[in-house]
C-alpha cells in the first residue's frame, strides 16, 4: 500500500490552504464540531453543536460537568487554551474541507454576556440542563481542502 | 432558545453509554477519525484517515510534517498523550454516536513493526509523503450514543 502514494500523488488530490475569510464562510451556519482541550484524563476531543456569533464559536455544556470544570482554570481571568474543529468530508470520494479554530475558552458567566450569546440559539443535542455557555475566542483559524483532479491513473 | 431544554429533555433525547466491546466494534472498520494533542500552537484537533488493527489506531502522516514532529517528545519511549475521536452523527435527527480513545501515540520506527502495520492499508486522503505510521494505544475507551425516542412534545 505504501507504494501506492506517488500514483495518488501524482494523479488526483490537490490540497489546497484556506484563507480565514473562506473559514469563516464555510462555519457561518453552525452545526457540529469538535472541542480539543487537555482534561483531567488527559487530551480530550468531544463534539457539540455550535453556533458562529460575533466571530467566536459558542456552544453549550453542563455547568457542574466533567467539561465544563475542565474548561475553567480556577484562576480569575486565566482561560483554557483549546482546538475547534470542524469539517465536512467525504469518505466516498476522499474529499472535503476541514477547519482548526485555536484560542482561549471563556465560560460565560456575566448575565449580560449571557443574554448576548442566548441569541446565537445553539442548543445541544443531548438536552438536558446544559445552562453553561462556552465561547472560544479564535487566535489562529486554518483550513484546508482536499479535492481530487481526476481518477488515479494507476 | 434556553427554555426549550425541558421540553428536548422530557420529550426525546436519551443519551446511551456504550461499553468498549460496542466501541471497538462501531470503529473495527475504520473511516476518519480526529486526532487531538498539544502541538506548539496549543491544542490541535485533525481529521485523519485511520484504520483499526490489532486494537490500536494507525494512521499515517509526515515524517517530518508538524503532525509528527508534535507526536515525538523527543525522549526516548517517552510518547505523547493524545485524543482519538470517531462519531457518526446525522444533524437532521440530532442523532448519532460518539467515541473517544484516550491514549499514548506511538510512532512506528523499528522496520518490523513498520512491516506489520502496513498490513491495517490504511492511506491517507491526501497522498503525498505520509511515510509515518502512528499508533494511538487505547488506555481509555468511552463512548455515547444519542437517540431520540420520539419527536418533541412541544
Amino acid at each position: 500500500m505504501a507504494g501506492d502514494d506517488k500514483t495518488l500523488e501524482g494523479a488526483g488530490p490537490i490540497v489546497e490552504l484556506l484563507d480565514e475569510a473562506e473559514c469563516l464562510r464555510l462555519i457561518s451556519a453552525g452545526g457540529v464540531g469538535r472541542i480539543g482541550y487537555t482534561g483531567r484524563f488527559g487530551p480530550t476531543v468531544l463534539p457539540v453543536n455550535y453556533a458562529l456569533y460575533e466571530g467566536t464559536i459558542v456552544f453549550r455544556t453542563g455547568q457542574h460537568g466533567p467539561m465544563g470544570e475542565d474548561l475553567r482554570t480556577g484562576i480569575e481571568h486565566a482561560e483554557s487554551k483549546v482546538a475547534f474543529e470542524i469539517d465536512e468530508l467525504s469518505p466516498a470520494a476522499r474529499e472535503g474541507w476541514s477547519i482548526l479554530i485555536q484560542g482561549a475558552a471563556h465560560p460565560v458567566d456575566s448575565e449580560a454576556e449571557r443574554a448576548s450569546v442566548v441569541q446565537s440559539g445553539v442548543e445541544p443535542w443531548p438536552g438536558g440542563e446544559k445552562e453553561l455557555f462556552v465561547r472560544v475566542i479564535p487566535t489562529q483559524i486554518t483550513g484546508r481542502r482536499i479535492r481530487r483532479a481526476g481518477p488515479p491513473a494507476g
